[in-house]
């Protein structure tokens, strides 16, 4: 089943609206291009619209944001909507400041998500946003997650993915325990929007399977993650680590997948 | 012919003022390095017209655009004419927006450009901005890309490259048509933009020579393409491929280029 | 003592705000995660403050300017010196504009500088603007740098390092001059701007020592030029050294600096 999705993505070659932050553009951009989809990557409300037509679906990364591209962020994901392309919302380090937990809080009402990818701690924010303090970190931090995760799925109708040390995937009924990846992806910048884009391709190409695309995405990213890391020599260290995961993105197979994903499920 | 075109760019070393994307900026700077030149990276009206005059050769890449970004556009190139320093247009995504299609028009109204590159869309789109959708698509769609291509040429007086699995250098009557290359270029983000950013370095270098330079760049740009993908090994994808690409910028002499060079010529 | 700088970043794991450009902004945040740190890239006027208060140290860097984010570079300094985190100054081609040139005579003036790098022409410009043209270029290239950076640290009470053949690390009495590096450094975009990152990362987690924090930097990135520069094969050029830089950067240990600076030191 997971490897459908990537096989649905090689076949349909999404074209894909990135607006997201300077410091990884280049990264997901190699990495949609590795994976079989492409970008395009605009971020002025004068033209976030017609951007977002022209592709089959969106990521609305939050991450160096100025009002400018905030609004954008909001144009297009209305846009999406209004056409029925699948969004991804990536609230890049939400909790960092005033500004952007407003335009999370605008996007979140404003804009229907098909997915929103963030660590615990984006997460935890953006459910504070919508739901008043209660109950976020009540049950240890794991479980705290898990409840999180859950509740903001059901609030929005998004698949919600947290990623850390195990991933979460849920649809606020059933969840996904990922367990692929390896700690020195934290050394690579931008790995969690490069994730968060790769849902998005996969989502695209599979509209009607979000959970499953969702799912098969973060095994995808985990499983490069770990097959880069078999590669590495000696001297090598984190740049050429990122270098091998996208290099890893760009040969995976469906059947590469099937074999290689680790996760457990509950209903 | 080909060959000195980059002995004058490694004697000369041009200071190149580059108004790009964020997604490519990092390669067309490494880029531009590896061949000998260097790159200015500014695009704020506030300082653009200061920037262009203290470098020798202008890029301007329509990517990631913003108002204050076009508006430097606009500013630079006005400036690179009256201080006669070759400018280059890379009209990146044209047809994706209205903001894009009126920027390039007024670039192309108000600053005279020594080469213009772009894919067979962005610059039939180009073409038709200019000339009112007359037989843009009459004839197939290569003989198409070249009416196009001639036709710009003829328009603006700049030399136009088209690229694609053949590319077209042409300068309005002599037509090249170049044969370097691999399709496993399509797969790195910003390719054409650096090839852009090597037109420019190129042809600041040899500014009576814009043809010969463009046509050189070209060359060099796919010769380094095919020198890359036979170093891959079976692990390496699209992110090793990228630095493969620049590695061979970097040690690209005129020799291997005259040597490598593969294209025929139309007058 | 090097070495302790390197352990205390380690131990520590500063989170550094970077203003920075967006040119080599994906280099620098690999950097910092390769060296143990880790760094928030935020440049709007809306959320400076914020982030600079939620991180240990702060970064600005002058490239790419426009005027939101030279308001931001303010914004945060002047919030950084408010909360007692050092803040480093990466002028970045000031001299190529007066918005550059009046930006950071109002940094100079409103923030206190742990730390302030750049090349010879850099810090001579910085120079000029406060001290009205007095001796800059008197005694020769080399002894003139070294007179204008004791000069600048003077004025200002930081650290002043300029980088070139022989970099040169100050605090206006004790000058060290550092002989690591590797003049292919040159060819790798934002060398300049992952030094001052890194010096960002040492001097946050060695408040106390700024002088031997920097001088630890300069001698690491160096360093890490002349390992890269060893592990280059034939066909490697600029994009893989660039790799190879960080990825030393990411393996350097405390010894293996102590072993390797190369530098002496004048009172």
């Amino acid at each position: 089943m997971l490897g459908e999705m990537i096989r649905q993505n090689r076949l349909k070659r999404p074209l894909v609206h990135c607006i997201t932050n300077y410091v990884s553009a280049n990264d997901c951009a190699n990495l949609l291009l590795g994976c079989g989809a492409s970008a395009i990557m605009a971020d002025d409300p004068d033209e976030a619209a017609e951007v977002t037509a022209m592709c089959d679906g969106l990521v609305l990364n939050m991450g160096t944001p100025n009002p400018r591209k905030l609004k954008a962020l909001l144009i297009a994901g209305r846009e999406a909507n209004l056409l029925g392309h699948p969004a991804v919302l990536d609230p890049v380090g939400v909790g960092s400041s005033n500004l952007r937990k407003a335009a999370a809080r605008l996007l979140l009402k404003q804009v229907r998500f098909a997915a929103i990818r963030g660590n615990a701690t984006e997460i935890a924010t953006l459910v504070r946003g919508t739901a008043a303090h209660r109950g976020v970190d009540a049950d240890g931090p794991d479980a705290a997650t898990e409840n999180n995760a859950r509740q903001l799925a059901r609030e929005t109708g998004a698949v919600v993915i947290v990623t850390g040390d195990t991933d979460i995937v849920t649809d606020g009924s059933t969840i996904h325990r990922v367990h692929n990846g390896h700690p020195m992806m934290r050394t690579v910048t931008g790995a969690g929007c490069q994730l968060s884009a790769l849902i998005g391709a996969y989502i695209t190409a599979n509209p009607d399977h979000p959970l499953e695309a969702a799912l098969a995405a973060v095994c995808a990213m985990g499983l490069c993650g770990e097959i880069a890391h078999r590669r590495l020599a000696p001297p090598d260290g984190n740049a050429s680590y990122r270098n091998y995961i996208l290099d890893a993105i760009y040969h995976l197979t469906p059947e590469a997948l099937e074999e290689g994903a680790h996760y457990e499920t509950d209903c």
